[in-house]
């Protein structure tokens, strides 16, 4: 295998798909009493070990990620595994291809200025791989912050 | 909040529950190239940064949960959160009932020598708090390791 094409063994963020952020973010805090690296009526991000937990809406996970949000192979979580370039998702993009590991959503650059991709396992597992400006990595692939998103809301 | 009580930011583990663990075995090492730290017929550990990924059947992932595999409300994943003792896993299970969260599974001794509990956010995403000490933790709780488990198959 490629060693460029390879994928590290770790993870920058787990995201989990939910119905009603607000709650889920009452939740955490009261509950478990963590406090948001970075959040916005759109996404709350915790930052735990050298990875982030995310909550995001259901239905905006399952259409970023090429999925249908009601259908039962959507599994409403992703692991994204974050790179340093755009290069880098494409070499990891064409690798993939390649090996024929089934993509759902093809890279694509977001609002924020990300540039991410979508696939899958064989059992609808799906995986994220993003380039990230707004996610800080140190050289070991461990997430260190999170940029402030209060200004990114979408109307 | 009691600070004995308080849940840190961090995970040990991400359970993936799958339908066949041998077919998810062979896609993480061929496409992916990743190596189980630990692995057995019953279930396999990945060990990526500070944490595990693991994937097991998720018939067991729901029983041993306290849910049904087949109901809407199983997600078919869990966060796990471990601790260095039994004493610990008990202050946290108190402290969580008296916060009034749902608890799937009482803590409950494992066959190898693991003690666990089980509970669920407001959306059913489950959460496990366990001592196990087949897992190694590092002082600020990252995972370090994960003992061998080939002679822990279950019949």
């Amino acid at each position: 295998m490629n060693q460029k094409g390879k994928l590290k063994e770790r993870i920058s963020i787990i995201t989990i798909g939910v119905k009603n952020l607000q709650n889920i973010r009452n939740f955490y805090e009261e509950k478990f009493g963590w406090i948001p690296v970075a959040a916005n009526k759109d996404i709350i991000f915790f930052r735990l070990n050298g990875l982030l937990l995310s909550f995001y809406p259901s239905k905006d996970l399952a259409s970023g990620a090429g999925k249908e949000n009601n259908s039962s192979d959507f599994k409403h979580f992703t692991l994204a595994y974050n790179v340093d370039s755009k290069e880098e998702v494409d070499v990891l993009y064409n690798h993939l291809k390649k090996a024929e590991v089934s993509i759902t959503k093809s890279p694509e650059e977001t609002f924020f200025g990300a540039y991410i991709f979508y696939f899958e396992d064989i059992e609808s597992n799906l995986w994220e791989i993003a380039y990230n400006p707004m996610i800080e990595l140190d050289p070991s692939g461990n997430v260190v912050s999170h940029q402030d998103i209060l200004h990114l809301e979408q109307s």
